[in-house]
């Protein structure tokens, strides 16, 4: 299934920790496409995979994180209204 | 058709200007889910209609604004995986 994950952490001391590492754990299953935003492909195990590596770093009461999926990616359009994407974040 | 709106402006000195020109445009169409994501049901009039005001403040070469439209909210899954939907935002 085709997945946005977006993600607002509350940079308090624990947030700035918290931040990298859920970061790197996105980053291990999705392509990152904006500042606190990620896109891709997953199966429903990695799905599962990534809520249980997030769940360590996620606070649930005060860190946002929302995760909007598409049984296709033919289902969702994506336009760039101010700069197009930056291919090389891809890889970093 | 169902928007999901998510913006990174860069925060140099016009960009603090920008910020809240921006967040108005969104609010104006959209409902506020996260510090920089709006989602929301729009025609696609009101669609060219928020791009037209968006473009009097996104900078092409720096500022990012992705957009991603499904013909219906039924195709797309919204799951909460920090804190819970704070449905006083909608009204900010």
């Amino acid at each position: 299934m085709y997945v946005i994950l977006v993600y607002d952490i509350v940079v308090d001391d624990e947030g700035k920790k918290i931040l990298p590492k859920v970061f790197k754990c996105c980053k291990k299953y999705l392509s990152h496409i904006q500042n606190s935003v990620f896109e891709g492909d997953m199966t429903p195990s990695q799905m599962m995979a990534l809520r249980m590596e997030l769940q360590k770093w996620i606070r649930k009461d005060k860190d946002s994180l929302i995760v909007f999926s598409s049984r296709d990616q033919k289902w969702l359009q994506k336009e760039f209204w101010g700069k197009e994407e930056d291919r090389t974040s891809r890889f970093l």
